[in-house]
């Protein structure tokens, strides 16, 4: 993303740029804010922590549903519109102009979490809708699949109306340690980062690769869907084996969440069964035995 | 301080600390807070910025008037009790036993800000008052005097009762990166960390040592307040004085502050003419000149 540096504002963490925008949209006395569902359990969290409502907002295999946006009766949306999470498909074009469209209005805000736009496997990575309307949307990205979370580094570009809302909510007390900043900035600056990028780009790409080739060869009965990309994959299960399956995944020691998990607390659409498998946790030396203890659970 | 690890609370900077067991505060429906004054403004506007109103603790040369807080109607109140900031004394023993005795109610909370317990000239720093009751003393420490400042990085010891009430404030959204909190805890493991205080704190004591010499040699009308310790030091100027010296430091290009300045909005005491110097910011090769043009604007 090319954005004037005046409008980025530094974060510990893609968290604290939703907390810290939610912050400034409850002090314009917004109440509710869309969310995909599924979607990030946390992003509702952070929203109620800031006294927000997270709306539903469904996904099918085009993204999020923005068509219903106004429906929703909503000031802002959250979106994953690159990869959307956890599903992996990424936002239709059509979609993505109609999100703009709703985004238009004096006070709409769309948020656009552009949480692994670093590993696209197939193509080269979709824009950031932040660049098609930067006085609307608040593009948020992080180091956090691409170096370390512990490193609480992420980074928001923000439309000038948001720009001191959000510093004020920001405060006095809240700031990131300079170190790392000056660290990130150096090693972004010298090239090493995007070396570092594409070699993790490749490395995922070959588990992603691995994990396809496995399931086809032993689960005949489960679908790798959404896009190559990313770090983890959804396989679609037959239905109504999600719980005994992930109850199995956890009794061999694999930490999977089904999709049900993702799904909003007053989800109104039908459930699908599937499994979300986060392929780039496991060490290189563990890799093989977790995809092998993967295949064992699958039907 | 030696605390049960299970209480102490990481933060970005003593602010962070500061602004958590405010919000915390707040959420028992505390309205007022007692802040020294002279003292720190920004303790008094991070409470602002909590829904907090901030109440005037007189300071004489025993300390803050914690005499006064009974008839103050305040649930809280932030003291420097080991060098109180900006005048530099000490509370005295038996206000050290009146805070605690204060503070001994069911809701009492006193804010310790321990912010530079290191930095002792003369004789072995005072304990902390957080030892002799943990359950109503919040003890902040920081490494922004001992390291630098744009590490943020500072540490609360926390009564039970405030601890998961803290923690809740925090969030999800709030955490400081790891590997500045790995970097610290090697450093202290290994004893560098001990190493370093001890060589800064004899470069400081020389600093110290050099301004109090040349101010009695060059501005006999000047007198040096407040014990020996800590990065900075009060210069008691001559009645009606304070004005026109900030004005003639400014423009010799230091950037001090009068007493006035670190005064509560709405004190209530007679104010007095001083200065408060920084010695411990220039570096090496500006601190003789920056000395010598100090010497200049002294009447």
């Amino acid at each position: 993303v090319d954005a004037d540096p005046n409008r980025i504002v530094l974060c510990s963490g893609y968290r604290q740029g939703v907390a810290l925008v939610a912050a400034a949209l409850r002090d314009r006395d917004a109440t509710r804010v869309a969310v995909e569902s599924p979607g990030q359990p946390e992003v509702s969290e952070m929203l109620s922590q800031a006294g927000l409502s997270a709306v539903e907002l469904p996904v099918d295999a085009d993204g999020a549903q923005v068509g219903r946006l106004d429906d929703l009766d909503v000031t802002a949306a959250v979106v994953t519109p690159a990869h959307q999470f956890p599903t992996g498909v990424p936002l239709s074009p059509s979609r993505r102009v109609g999100l703009l469209d709703w985004a238009a209005r004096p006070d709409g805000v769309v948020l656009e979490d552009d949480y692994d736009g670093e590993f696209r496997y197939d193509r080269q990575p979709v824009g950031a809708l932040q660049g098609l309307d930067p006085d609307h949307v608040v593009y948020l990205g992080t180091a956090s699949k691409s170096l370390a979370p512990g490193l609480r580094l992420a980074w928001m570009v923000l439309p000038p109306s948001l720009m001191e809302e959000c510093l004020a909510v920001k405060g006095l007390a809240d700031t990131c340690g300079v170190l790392d900043q000056l660290t990130l900035a150096e090693f972004i600056g010298s090239g090493a980062y995007d070396r570092h990028v594409r070699s993790a780009r490749l490395r995922y790409r070959r588990r992603r690769d691995a994990l396809v080739a496995a399931i086809a060869a032993r689960a005949p009965e489960v679908r790798v869907t959404g896009i190559a990309a990313g770090l983890h994959a959804v396989l679609r299960l037959p239905p109504g084996t999600e719980p005994s399956v992930v109850q199995a995944a956890a009794w061999q020691g694999l930490a999977l969440h089904g999709l049900a998990f993702y799904r909003h607390a007053q989800a109104t659409t039908e459930p699908l069964d599937a499994l979300v498998v986060g392929y780039g946790t496991p060490p290189d030396h563990a890799w093989a035995g977790a995809l092998e203890a993967l295949c064992r659970v699958l039907p």
